[in-house]
């Protein structure tokens, strides 16, 4: 049988929908019907660039990787779940056997299979097989829309709960109030942040912060002619602690500083504003290169990390925080798509507001024969 | 009473001898004879620069900070120390009730007081003051001038064992091979580092660090004209892998990049060359604002980190693996001179060179009436 | 002049009041009109038996050690405080030079300066001099009592914020509803964990605990004729598994046992509900030796640690989260005694409950000349 | 075909050399062709009781699971290994998807398949089938016989140098001279401690253990009459303190206590025998309860560990280690024995010599068909 519809994409804005075999699963694996579907920004750069980085999509692929949908079929190995199951869908299936994966970062895998990562397909389709143990039960009181989001959410858990450690009363600046750092302010507040500074130069994102998440709202200065970045946000890092009251050691500082943004600026301005041994976290991908003040950073012993996707505990994190109330994330999601529209989706994404103005923070797209206001 | 020659900066390349004030005690301090001085590339700074970045010699100050002597006097409080105590002396005295001192990070006290940075005069005197618990008995078979080289050693201490955590069987590159970067290299061994590459442009560098250190030497390849450095650094990284059989996981990947150059392809090539989930530790200050990789450090979840000075436990730490035979601080030692030829010895150590040839690692200064070969 | 007013413990139930002079200060001290004290049990101690352990009174001592007060004069060197402030005072004054004191852990100096530990006066009186440092300003809206609980607090939070590591969404057993413990919950529940799980035997402290901040409560059964504690506590671990739903891994399992009470019969049924690998944190002072489970504690891979008094950040915290609103310190307070009521307001405590039949969970006893309604 | 002499144990004292299918093995597993194993205390106690705890013999088991040997046949997936490679066994296999197993703690893992514990057989048998990643390939100038002996020093590794993370300088005192404890006295010394002090009561034991890897040795005086343990255990401390200079803190304390003894006495001396703030791990397997002074242990904040096997890395670091020459483990094999001789060398080792007065250390028992002197 092959019922399987799948939305694939076959070139650089070059997708289609087709019909793919049901797929096999083995004895440890369940078979998910994928319900709901989140547009992250990497599945945008894959339809219109072909390729992130290294990774190229050089066969067709499917779209598709923050989703969540109820378990269809399951293995004879597997005991925690049974078909009717909703899930969210943790998208990456790790080797579980090298260096990585033993010491507890498998995030790290070289062997990882990545849900629409090339070579491998994603969730955009009827039928996702998966390690069982990579499906976490949804609570009763949680969206399938929920489940999606786990996936970004996982993102912001890793970089904030795990790898910086936040603790309650830290203060936090967030560079970047797209998806990823609205999220990030939202595990800061639910750690405990005492403050959860945003930054951003759109001033609606921002507004939208400050109603979800932030304490504090800051746009920063525009570049001056001739000004260099450097320049600029050493200037952008004393405006913002002459405006906010930041200072760089005792309860004023800044404990954590999460770049979410990939802004060269943002880098700087972070390591300028970040108190003296404080962590700094660097979750958003832009240039390959940036220029860093790299003696700020030394002087003032910053512990300067990246942070790339999730990895052990962050996921059962994700949904007990959303679980408990401390993060809601219906505000999140601003449109929604059935599978018939997932080129709009798309689209919408690509230029960031619908048709109607509305700016758009995430995009949901239902799975195959699913209804958009069952969510 | 008066009796206190001391070496003076009073402006750019102007020092003079002059005859200070011996200095008071307070009860918890003790008045130490220096017997001799390193001199360290900061001092040298100072005098052909007249500031290092915001520290700026506006008044006359005493030059020199890595010093051991002779404790002369003992303020009423001090009990672990008498007359007569061959001391080795931390030069960077701190506040002791700031958040940083109080959490065991007292190297980023904002209130410390350390020699020979302005305005605080250093140790090129007769007499220094200090607080009586930053004085290290010497072990008795261990030299003044062992003692001397504490300083330095900290400082390659507090990198590589207290930042960095180096753990037995880890693998080290240090780029670098001045003196912290070779006393970098001699803490990881001492550590039981299994590997520790040595990479300078020097070759001659090389081949000592080989000699006392290194288990591998490096010479990076010259930048081709019009190249990029970020493109130069990545080839670099790409020719130490193939040369030195590195690679990104497993026993054969650099668990830890130390940066005791300053460099900026020394910077870039470290982040290309560690293994993923690695450490950097940045040391080496050169130009304050560098290009770094920063979405291989994303991707690879690198913990890139400042080390500055020294902190808790460093001095006794150095002092331990010098007792116990594990750190030869002798070959360092390349020039003695007279408190008389200090002129002399900041030439020689800014040339890099003495008259007949001879490399300089590390320059020492006797004090006043002190012979050269009364180590 | 000697207007200073003292509650002097002579002997063994001999107390007394009396005029002492008014203490001097050291330049970077201050002096602190104190205004409101809680009774801790370690007072009662003293006060009935004279020592606890090796701390003997040997000579008149001042009681009390949980204050808050107004600042009366400052040293020349204090720079954050000024007459007039309302300060919580920490009440053990560290040595700042021994190993402990300079790694971050002051708890442990050796040559701490705790106030009513023998041979060191209290607080319980009007004047008490104490370094600047260890006085914190209270923001505007608290109490002075609040003030005074920061001590108390200040122990749960080192042991359950600082020692443990208590991270959001973990669970907690909590062993013992006496002040502390309760504070312990408090911290707990503030730091976001989902459960908090509070035993004892006398079942209205629970009521009051679940009424406070604990999420469930549990008395345990009474021990059988003839058998052993040791059988007990197995027996009372697996009863609790089977009332709450502990598991010992996954979601249902205890990360954290706190362990305030200081019965035998707790730290074992604590070792044998945590899960594998959990962390176990010991604050009661009961019997100097208990049994303990050893194997149960080797192959569940416990890390069973003691957590004495408080170091750095501390008494940070606790302020941060009571003037967050994450802590409410008042419901804790119910008994209020002017100075002059001191002996009444130690037998109230020593007994448990007023003549009212009003349990006693935290006493205050007022300054000289303070109303106790004026909070 | 059968043709895998296996050596079972049916019951308590009664084993038997029997025929076993040649095991089957799947895609990511390899057939080891068993050369070498160590006899285990664990190994005999199943011999003369049939159980240890929980664990008990209820159908026949193949005894055995320290061992080493020749890779004989690989399954499809496997890259790392080829037939005729030498590997150390590491005898546990996880379920790799428990949260134990994914957060680097595999040695918790619940359904762990480890060899010779009930009900799993262990590797006393000329095949034993693992999994690949299980098996790791000794370096050419390692023998086999230091293969089988990678088990129990993993046992050492995660306990000195995972769990407690012993640091270079550090002074750690090991109770308990037994293989076990020998071990974590050479990973002591080769992670460099500055003192490794081993306490035991029999004197040749320590002998031993100073020509092995012990800087100091110990014997502490018998129990006198009528005193309780306790009593006993704070005079052995204080006799330790004087004979052997150690103190509370500073240099002379101890930082790192291993209990390798599982005897009471030992695990009380420890605890006060440790500096403030130190460490104890909890490796030997005595008495299931035992009396601790747990004043002592909180007012110290010590950090009191279970240790329980080994976990991710702790094989490549024995390994690498002994690779290095850094540990020797030839002297701790004392007796061998040919497969045909395997009720001898239990017998021996249960008896603790060989019939010749011999102290046992370690008895290996080689494969079937292999020479004893093939080492």
């Amino acid at each position: 049988m092959s019922d399987n519809p799948s939305f694939v994409l076959h070139g650089i804005n070059n997708v289609a929908y087709e019909q793919r075999p049901i797929p096999e699963i083995s004895d440890d694996e369940v078979l998910v019907e994928v319900k709901k579907t989140g547009i992250c920004g990497s599945d945008v750069h894959y339809l219109v660039a072909g390729r992130i980085g290294q990774f190229i999509v050089e066969d067709p692929m499917v779209l598709g990787h923050e989703s969540a949908g109820i378990v269809s079929k399951v293995g004879p190995k597997v005991k925690h779940l049974k078909p009717g199951d909703r899930v969210a869908m943790e998208p990456g299936a790790t080797c579980r056997v090298c260096e990585d994966c033993k010491r507890g970062r498998y995030e790290l895998c070289p062997d990882i299979v990545f849900a629409a990562t090339p070579p491998y397909d994603g969730t955009l389709a009827r039928y996702y097989p998966i390690p069982a143990d990579l499906c976490y039960k949804l609570p009763d009181h949680l969206t399938l829309e929920d489940g999606a989001m786990m996936e970004p959410l996982s993102v912001a858990i890793h970089a904030v709960a795990n790898l910086a450690g936040l603790r309650a009363n830290q203060t936090v600046v967030v560079f970047g109030a797209g998806p990823v750092g609205l999220l990030c302010m939202a595990v800061a507040k639910a750690l405990g942040a005492s403050r959860v500074i945003a930054v951003d130069i759109v001033p609606s994102r921002l507004e939208f912060a400050k109603s979800f998440a932030a304490t504090e709202i800051y746009v920063p200065p525009p570049l001056e002619q001739g000004e260099s970045r450097i320049t600029y946000s050493e200037r952008n890092a004393n405006a913002m602690k002459e405006k906010l009251g930041i200072e760089e050691r005792g309860k004023k500082a800044i404990d954590l500083v999460v770049e979410a943004s990939g802004a060269e600026v943002s880098i700087q301005t972070g390591i300028f504003i970040a108190r003296t041994g404080g962590t700094f976290v660097q979750l958003g991908m832009g240039a390959p290169q940036v220029v860093i003040p790299i003696t700020t950073l030394l002087t003032k012993e910053l512990n300067f990390k990246g942070s790339f996707r999730y990895g052990p505990g962050d996921y059962e994190l994700a949904i007990a925080l959303v679980e408990q109330g401390k993060i809601d994330l219906k505000p999140l999601i601003t449109h929604r798509f059935t599978f018939d529209q997932a080129i709009e989706a798309f689209e919408t994404t690509k230029v960031g507001k619908s048709p109607d103005g509305k700016p758009v923070i995430k995009a949901v797209i239902s799975g195959p024969d699913v209804p958009v206001d069952v969510i």
